[in-house]
């Protein structure tokens, strides 16, 4: 992080404890703004640049898609930046939702239209700490044909149960613009998703899940490099052995425990600019 | 925008309001210079420089293609760069041009052989007001199998109505270097485009028109990137779910909303250099 | 190298130098650590550096991956970094193995899971004095279909001898993580080896050996070219004219005498970062 | 061109005009080095210097393959770089050869193996003035399917004849180490190539003509980015038109007028390092 993204990061740090400060009413109606969680650890919110910008530097996320990550205060909030292409966000862009995806703190800044995705995956599942939607290349071909996406190797082992493709059209019944843009098209995803790690959305992108920012960012990147990959061994003609759900549940916990290492290289690059 | 090329763009204003001090009296021949329409908005000029930067930063240019505007302050003249490579355009290359694309004020300044292509268009959609022309690659295999160019997803919703392919072939009954080179030719793919935002060139490229830059340049990269991605959903062997026409016809107008989001960041990142 | 890198280096060399000093008695037991071989040629150890570099740069490595050489005093040692991504690797990094692959004198330092891969190969191929271990991208499809891979040109005639592909379900007769993280795995992966140059590994990756880091590099960048070109030319759906074998023989040995040209130019590039 | 690499330059033209003041008297015996044509006009070989990065940065060389110019003294000189990776070449490593391919003043300096694909072609070719020969990536399935590539647009009209493909196994009727070099094996090549501007080698690269190394790297660049989407094109599994005869006359001597577009950007850009 340069000086003056330094800057910006311990302005905003300072915004969220004076937000703090005035305590924590919940809002009597739905109109009146959510009380703020308090302040965020800032590292949480310097992981959260790092992964928007991790995410255009891995060829996942361009000019859209959004990255987010529950408060590390309060489970009922949740951290995303304002309306920005990802490789521009920097810790003052970063704002505070309740769960029904409404801004803690607007303060004139737009939200994401797809915010809650976010909101309404936090909702449905507990563990889930750090959610991406990206229109992420690779993966869109699988969406639109419906061939299952499937765990190469053990890298993207967490694809073992299966991504299931959510269909905008099925959850409507109708034509729509495509864009998760009501808390009811995000229950529809969230309740798609079930208790998957990834879920296609059918002429849009995906939605992934982890139960940290490190985590959702090797899930992001894997499932982009799978999707290539599998692309690539389809050609080939031959049939495929997959990784078997045995071999892929080991292979994912063993995993886990390295996500240090690419995840320090890739926030050294993208704080590194 | 370096300080020496916002020098040069400062000169090329000057140059702009020197012209339109002289008078714009119609040319009583074809021979005669056209009349200039007097100096573009400089954030217009400053935007068709961004606009071809970004188009080679996004793989649709390379050495070669154009990108034109119209005038913002007479619809019966266009401006484009002087025929030099696209990563090298400045704002003191921006030219004007008549709808039968003679340059008002060549002084000795050399035009793109198919500016053909922007005039003749200019004149049949007075709803079009910037036109790129490209040699786009992944574009290429559908022009020569005339394989439909289908929107896979919300970004390329614009593709629903479908791409023409235009084949030079057809419309000179013999063979030609494939360039347009006359206002005929230019016209005759003008009314294949007919309505449509894309059409297909077989055996050259394709073109691409907009309602400003931003929106020019968005379709023209999703272009690139649904060709690409299509390819990919083909080779999977499976049927393709594309966007329907109810779902793209408000996916477009959503994302319109949105451009200013990869845009900035795309102007901003080519401006800098 | 930069001068920070190059201090890094001969503090290295010095700890090297002091470990020697000391002198090499074997241990007694497996728990004590074994005795260090001495310092290596410090420009091994640059080597070793630079190929680490290179093998992102080529895209054969990402955040993951492992690369060791010999040391150059004691056959019986090897040398591999410590457990970090493979573009962060300095000299002081390099840590010192036995061919059990205990590391000599750990401080602290982290030791790839995998280590296993390179000590066992040591000890069943004296001819072999580099090991590169990757998840080389093109190479994944070849590993799970099991479609040969073969020298399609001179870059990659050694591979005419077919690259044996290695599943660890069946050394182990049951479900694993994937990874080589015992002595016995990394057995039944070097006799898996062979004599080959290259061995697939299903599900995970593959594993390279040369008789120096140089050559190891190069087997590494064209395994994965190959991988790529032969998945395009197997695309065009006519037969493929392989190298046969006595023209592989020949170019290999050919090609042989000209690794120091691609060698130089990559870690003159991999270091001056 | 930066100060350094200037200065280098001159001192080469210095060393050519000191060879040439001693006079060209031709050699007695083949062991005798040739007489040089005394120095070639500087601005050549800063294009050969150019020519050589160019084609590493546009993909078609990487650390293996030359480039050579005919002297524009005398038609049986050309103009190489000693042995080194094309991306490292500065004008003091420039050489000169007569057209059996003995350098006229090697100093020391090594030369390719392969320059008698560049000799043996300006012996049989008097209207080719420069050569490339790549591994260019995606050409390499074309030549070892004997799948023709054709011209898919205007850009690689020059491909309409077709490029022949030379087998090296054919030519000595046993297995060979598949490198050009010997004097024969550059004949046959040559006679191989016949009048075309292109000729595919079988398991091993393709040769490129020009009649300046402007054209010749066009060629080179066009020649890679056709094959990549001709596979594209085929994979696409309708049936694909191809530029005529007619047509590809008239567009390849259109293209012809505009080579210095991307010439001159490809050479700034590739100078300015």
């Amino acid at each position: 992080m340069g000086a003056i993204a330094r800057r910006r990061f311990l302005a905003a740090g300072g915004a969220f404890a004076a937000m703090a400060a005035i305590g924590r009413p919940r809002p009597a109606a739905a109109q009146a703004a959510p009380a703020s969680a308090g302040p965020p650890d800032p590292k949480l919110v310097e992981d959260l640049v790092a992964a928007n910008r991790i995410l255009v530097d891995q060829g996942v996320l361009d000019g859209y898609g959004h990255v987010s990550v529950r408060h590390d205060r309060d489970a009922s909030r949740y951290l995303m930046s304002r309306s920005i292409a990802p490789e521009l966000v920097t810790a003052v862009d970063v704002m505070e939702y309740d769960l029904d995806s409404n801004p803690v703190d607007a303060r004139g800044r737009t939200s994401y239209l797809e915010r809650f995705i976010h909101g309404e995956i936090y909702k449905l599942r507990p563990d889930v700490k750090a959610v991406v939607h990206s229109h992420s290349p690779s993966v869109i071909p699988f969406g639109v044909t419906g061939v299952p996406l499937r765990p190469l190797y053990h890298m993207s082992a967490f694809l073992v149960g299966g991504a299931p493709v959510w269909d905008i059209r099925a959850a409507t019944g109708e034509a729509t613009d495509m864009l998760v843009r009501t808390p009811a098209l995000g229950q529809a995803l969230a309740r798609s998703l079930g208790t998957a790690p990834v879920a296609l959305m059918r002429g849009h992108g995906n939605v992934i899940v982890g139960t940290a920012l490190p985590q959702v960012v090797f899930r992001s990147v894997y499932t982009e490099v799978n999707a290539r990959l599998q692309g690539q061994a389809m050609a080939l003609g031959a049939p495929i052995t997959y990784l078997d759900p045995g071999e892929a549940q080991k292979a994912e916990a063993s995993i886990a425990g390295t996500l240090a290492r690419p995840w320090e290289l890739w926030k050294k690059k993208a704080l590194a600019r």
